[in-house]
Order: structure tokens, then C-alpha cells, then sequence
């Protein structure tokens, strides 16, 4: 009898962690935008929303095989992000907007909920994927953000690929810069200090937040900022807390929208704090800090997050976001509009 | 009979508002940090000890009569740093240590509580009073955060002084960046990515907080950062949410000490959400943030904060802060020690 009792115990405390280890597996997700704003169904044809989709889907599936063959949650968010920078679709990496004075600087950030530990950089130039640099910045330094030459010397120390500044010349975004400069000049009256976001205020950023098998979550986010931009503006993306936050505890958090309103109401971290302190879902502290404390201050956008469980929220109170999502129990879907 | 009760009903609703108004005065308050770290009284003698104290006085002072005189808590806020980043003694404006290079770089943040606006900036070299740039981009722009060149050619547009780079040039400082560069070669096992904080552990920041008489809390933190920084390394001070932020709602903070962690811990934030969400006191919030969460990360620093009704704490998790407060009431107070 003590020997079966004996037997029992091994047993079970053998078979416990790995059943653990299987529910943790069926629970890995994750989650994607390419951007939120005034994006109408009237002015997509049905070519550019299938390209849309499709690029979607090939970063979501990069990230998901990451998840699946039992990779970090860290790396699934860069493997996704670095195919949506490779896309002049999205603004971030190649796609990236350019600056009034007609060059592109990006910013992106990585956090690992597991740690806390956080990279991001911004103003850089000749990085071909920035999500790759923030990892560096989190991985390799005592730091958590960097800019602009000085990140760019810094993320030599990693394999981090660089790319000439022609690399990014895209000509949609550089007639994009024309156009608004001819508006601008229309309203030469606000002059020096007038807004100097798009007209149609499209609020192009990537972000990706996964859960992996491990239980670990990790959030990450990439642009090429305003169009037209001036002064070194840096927005929400590569501010944690603000745009990007990660926290095992909680969730993960990658915002999209107009910036300063995100930074503003420390947007990310916010959602975190909202189910820490006061108990609510993801879903629920989401939903208050866009479609509530956001949207009454005037700040247009949207997030996507994963919590702890795998529960997927991507509220936007814009017209439109891109995103997407794949969960290990094979769920998938990929929207634009409302 | 009716005459009476109409005057009685006039005169209430006449003397109400004037009764809250002289209730809002006696509340007004200031609390001011020079920084935080290994501050030993062993290593202070009574004559250095003296000209801290009597700066951070003088500082509080100029801030207390700005709220005396009915002035906003913002501009109590940048009267106080003004005179903290004239002064040698503290790493901002005037006293900011020297990058790697051998460069002043400083950063400085002003947030206001009651429309949630803010302004940072970041990698400033020529302006005398970084916080008055950062109060420039609050009022002046539709940005939040701006680094570099482009935000002193923004900060142009506001009557910012502007200093000759060799204006922040002190011997003491550029003796400590040759001391550690010595140091760091001797360390050349760590490299490329060595820590590049002070071995003394001294976090080099000024901060202020105010509640003016009409009830509106302001905050603003000013730096110049690490001796011997690389890369472009921006710390907490210039990060809404990490070393900067007010609340009419809550509460306004300011932090000092090793930015990584504060803006891992989204600190200054935290202190705020700890508050709504959790119904902390202000004192509670800020002793959780400082003395538990941060210290379990590693995070040495400290904060200074008041909430809404002129309650005032001043936490700090390392040998000493340079720290001060002053009340409506007359309360005043210069610590330095535990």
C-alpha cells in the first residue's frame, strides 16, 4: 500500500507540469493591426482590401508557427512585424511616411511581460526593420529607448540588417508628402505651428502582441510616424506605457492612432492597470480606455491586447483598423471595417 | 418675512463660491526633488549641505509665491526648475553631466493635470531652461514629445533663452565623465554594452509639483541625464507616465532615479492609477510604487507627489533625495537624509 501511495506521488507530481504545460499550449494566440483611421469600404477596391488581408495573414501566420513550434512570444511578435515592415501597404519600415523634410524616421518598441524588460528606438534611418532594433535595445543594452543616430550605432553590436535610406523611398508616400504640403501652404495661416497629420487621417502603425506556449506575452509596435512631420515629433509607438506595454500579470497592449492623445492618457498601461487594480476583463479595460477616456478626450485610434488566458480584445472607435487574429484552438479571423 | 428669506438665499449663493475659493488658497502647495541616490551625510560637508538646501529654499520659494499670487501651477512649476537648472548643483539646465562625446544633452517634461496636456522634450543642447522649452511644446504645439534639433528649432517660436553649449560646460562635471571613462576602460570586459551610470549612484534630476489656489495640480521634471551616455539613451524624466505626470483627478508626480526602471514601471502613472482604481492615498500609491514594486525590480529612485487636496509624500527608496515642500498653511520642510 505505501508503495503504490509512494508510486502515486511520483506519478502525479511527474504528470502535473506537463499537463500544465499542454493547456498552456492550447491557450497560445495572437493578435494583430496594421493601423486604424478613416478607412471606408467606399475607397478600398476589392483588390487593395484582399492585398490587405493577405499580408495580414502571411505576418499572422509567420508569428503563429513561431507560437506553434513552441518559439517565444518575443520573437513571434518580431517575425510578424518585420513581414508588415517589409510591406509598403502598412507605415512602418518600408512603407514609411516621410518627414516635411522629405526622409523617413521610424520608431518601434518591444516589452516582454515576463520581465518587464523593454526596447524601443526612435528616429532611426537606415534600420530595414526597427522591430528588430527595439529587440536589440531590450536584449543587449542597459537601456530601454534609444534615438536616432545614436540608436542606429548602438544596434550594430546586434545582426540587425541595415538598408540604404533609398530602401524606403516609396513614390505613394512621397506624393502623399506633396499633397499635404500644397494644403499646408493653402493654410499658410496657422503656419509654424499648425497640425501636420493627414488629411485623411489614416494613423498607419503595426503592432503585434502574442501569448506563447509558455505563458509568456510579449507586445510590439513599429511606424514611420506622421506625414509631413516636423521637429523631431515622437509618438505613442515607442513609448512604453503609452503605445506598447507587456505585463504576464495582466496582458499585452500595441496601440495605433493619433498619438499625442495615447501618450497623453498613458493608453497602454492604462488597460493593465484598469484589470489589475479594478478586476476588469481585457475586453472591458480595452473597451474604456478607447471607446471611453480616448474617444472623449478627442483621441481617434484603436489597440488590440491578449491577456493571460488568451482573451483577444481590438477595439478602435476610428472607421477602420486592420487586424487580425489566430488562437491555438485554430480561430482565426481578419477584419478592416467595423 | 419673504424679504428676509430672498436676501438670506442672495447672500448665501454670494458668499459660497468666495468660501471654496479661500478653501482651495489654504491648500496650495509645492514640493520640489534635486535628485536621488547614495547621498551620505558622511560624504556632504555642512558647507555643501548648506548651499543644496538653501537653493532648493530659494526654488520653492519662487514657485510658493507664484501660487501665492494667484498663479498657475504650471508656472509655479517652470519659476521653481528655472532656478534649479541655474544652478551648478544639480544635473539639469546649468549642472548637467556630459554624454560620452563629451555633449550636454537634457530632457525635461511638464504636464498640466487639469486638460491632461503635456510637453517634453529630448537631446536638447542649446537651450538654458530645458523646462521651458517642454512648457513651449505644451502650449504651442500639437505635439507632446520632441527631441533633438527639431525641438529647439520648434522651441524658437516661444521666448525659450537659448545658451551657447559652452554655457553648461562645469569643470566638476567633465572631471566625473573622465573619471568614469577611466573607470569604464579598466571594465573593458563589459564593453560596448557596459552599464554607463555613475558609480557614485547619484540620479541627477529636479522636479516639482504644485497645486495652485484654483485647484489645478501641474508637474514638471528636468535632467541632464547619465554621465557618459551613449546611443542616444533617453531616460524617465522626458516620458509622460514614467518620470512625469498630473492629474486634477488623482495626483501629480515627478520621479527621479534609475529611468529604466520608472519607465518599466510606468511609475509616475502608476501612483495615479493606484489611486482611482485602487482608492489609495496618495502617500499609499506612491510607498507601493517606490518602496515595492520598484525596489523588487532593482529600481532605486524616488518620487515627490501631491494630490488634490495638498496632501503631500515624498518617498524614496535609496540613501537620500534632495527634497523640500512648502504649504499654503506655512508648513515647510528641507530634507536631504532619511
Amino acid at each position: 500500500m505505501k508503495k503504490i501511495f509512494i508510486l502515486l506521488v511520483i506519478l502525479t507530481n511527474g504528470l502535473l507540469p506537463a499537463q500544465q504545460k499542454i493547456q498552456n499550449g492550447e491557450n497560445f494566440a495572437i493578435v494583430i493591426h496594421g493601423g486604424a483611421g478613416t478607412i471606408l469600404k467606399k475607397n478600398l477596391t476589392d483588390e487593395l482590401e484582399k492585398e490587405y488581408k493577405d499580408k495580414i495573414a502571411q505576418a499572422m501566420q509567420a508569428g503563429y508557427d513561431t507560437l506553434k513550434n513552441g518559439g517565444r512570444s518575443m520573437d513571434a511578435v518580431v517575425a510578424a512585424i518585420k513581414i508588415l515592415e517589409d510591406s509598403p501597404l502598412f507605415n512602418a519600415g518600408k512603407g514609411s511616411v516621410f518627414t516635411a523634410d522629405g526622409k523617413n524616421e521610424m520608431d518601434a518598441a518591444i516589452m516582454d511581460g515576463n520581465t518587464l524588460k523593454a526596447g524601443a528606438v526612435a528616429g532611426v534611418r537606415t534600420i530595414k526593420n526597427p522591430i528588430t532594433a527595439a529587440l536589440c535595445v531590450l536584449e543587449k543594452s542597459q537601456h530601454v529607448m534609444m534615438v536616432g543616430s545614436g540608436a542606429e550605432k548602438f544596434v550594430k553590436t546586434c545582426s540587425c540588417e541595415f538598408a540604404d535610406t533609398s530602401y524606403f523611398f516609396e513614390q505613394k508616400r512621397w506624393d502623399q508628402l506633396q499633397k499635404i504640403k500644397q494644403t499646408e501652404k493653402m493654410e499658410s495661416d496657422h503656419g509654424f505651428v499648425s497640425p501636420v497629420e493627414d488629411k485623411d487621417k489614416k494613423f498607419g502603425t503595426v503592432g503585434v502582441v502574442a501569448l506563447d506556449k509558455a505563458g509568456n506575452i510579449a507586445a510590439g509596435t513599429s511606424t514611420g510616424g506622421m506625414t509631413n512631420k516636423k521637429f523631431g515629433r515622437v509618438g505613442d509607438a515607442p513609448i512604453i506605457g503609452a503605445g506598447t506595454y507587456a505585463n504576464n500579470k495582466t496582458c499585452g497592449v500595441s496601440c495605433t492612432g493619433h498619438g499625442e492623445y495615447f501618450i497623453r492618457a498613458v493608453a497602454a498601461y492604462d488597460v493593465s492597470a484598469l484589470m489589475e487594480y479594478k478586476g476588469l476583463s481585457v475586453e472591458q479595460a480595452a473597451a474604456e480606455v478607447v471607446m471611453k477616456k480616448l474617444k472623449s478626450m478627442g483621441g481617434e485610434g484603436g489597440l488590440i491586447a491578449i491577456d493571460k488566458k488568451g482573451n483577444i480584445t481590438m477595439p478602435f472607435n476610428s472607421a477602420g483598423m486592420y487586424r487580425g487574429y489566430m488562437k491555438g484552438n485554430g480561430k482565426k479571423e481578419i477584419l478592416i471595417f467595423k
